[in-house]
């Protein structure tokens, strides 16, 4: 068993099988972060999960000037998937849509989903640097799994199709102040983020139409959409979550 | 009485007295900003708050190069205070711990304090800076109060000086997953949200040793100084205060 003290305090995702006596062959980028950057050399420990088989501490067995093989000495952690729990929001700012991802892979979200509402400013997003942040953030947070962030879509469309058994928790700065609170009912859920300047008209006529959706309020202060985000992952996981 | 269509799309935090038929002049970097960069002119509206009289609503009655003069026509809201909960944390990156300070204004503390523990990495913060940063969240989210930001003070001098009466909810990142709750006591309190890389030991054992402290777990996964002041302050807001 490897003691507590030497275990590794690098944190790496890897797209690769892990397990006992597994080995790993890092990708340039890998290696130059962990022999490179981080200096670390033959012997030397890495925590390695891949969303699938739990973390594993790893040792580097090879050490090159471009490339490393690391090889699985001992599984520190399981598998801790988060609850059935998808984060939908409208992209806004280049450093708060990074933010948002990155805060729902910490606050433990299953699916990270881009929407597009009449009101979203910016449409462009990258799904790669996206998904890129929420592997960082699950690498820093201690996380075993990834969530996935989905292809950027129009809301109005995501609704028409939304899943009969999906539960929806949406936070309208509408609501600001009332007193919607949460219904606690398990099962799959969402929550959705308005974008800046709120939902639209019909947008607000549709959710509130629907089934599966739960208005909730967070205050009485506008809150900017990332900072919504972690709130309502809050309230939610609180609720009903893994806290 | 201003028709709502008509309203202040502006809000603008002044530090001079506000009431009816009191007129306003603006600072040159305020002249500069509405009538330059927002292009407003004579007759446009602006809503001002300056953290003791409410919001007002405020016609531009002069508009030069680098002067105006703002009018305040009507009361549109009237002070609200947040609760009396201060945000103590330890500075990280620049743009994180400007981050913080955005979020507390936005989730609604009176108070933001930073502190210097054993493991804080930057020492240096701007009051001023913050205080800005703290400014323009109380713009942008609706609010009628700015929270004062204090001097950084080192984390045992101020425990050392607690107040008696003031409790204090800390998450600390190696409680992760254990299940210590909020206290429902209401009175004055105060949050402290641990540094990146936790307490030292001796913080930790002050921290149990007082009486007004209460360690409250953040779930599973180990947050970002960020995530966890605005994760921290809706635990708060939803039990304690005023959401």
């Amino acid at each position: 068993m490897v003691p507590f003290m030497k275990r590794a305090k690098v944190r790496l995702f890897v797209d690769q099988p892990l397990g006992q006596g597994q080995s790993v062959a890092l990708s340039r980028e890998q290696a130059h972060y962990l022999l490179g950057v981080m200096r670390l050399g033959v012997g030397d420990l890495v925590a390695l999960f891949n969303g699938v088989d739990g973390e594993w501490q790893a040792e580097v067995a090879e050490a090159g000037k471009k490339r490393g093989i690391l090889v699985c000495v001992e599984r520190s952690a399981s598998l801790r998937m988060p609850p059935d729990l998808w984060l939908l929001f409208a992209p806004i700012k280049k450093v708060r849509t990074d933010f948002i991802v990155e805060k729902a892979a910490e606050m433990g979200a299953a699916r990270i989903f881009p929407v597009q509402t009449a009101f979203t400013n910016s449409e462009r997003t990258r799904r790669d640097r996206l998904q890129a942040h929420a592997v960082e953030a699950a690498e820093q947070c201690g996380g075993t799994y990834v969530p996935e962030v989905a292809d950027i879509a129009r809301l109005d469309r995501v609704l028409a199709e939304w899943p009969a058994d999906r539960h929806l928790m949406f936070c309208d700065e509408g609501l600001a102040g009332e007193g919607a609170g949460l219904p606690h009912v398990k099962g799959p859920w969402a929550i959705l983020i308005g974008p800046e300047g709120g939902f639209s008209d019909d947008e607000r006529a549709r959710l509130v139409r629907m089934e599966q959706a739960h208005a909730v309020s967070l205050g009485p202060r506008i809150l900017r959409a990332d900072t919504a985000a972690v709130a309502a992952l809050t309230v939610w996981q609180q609720a009903l979550g893994d806290w």
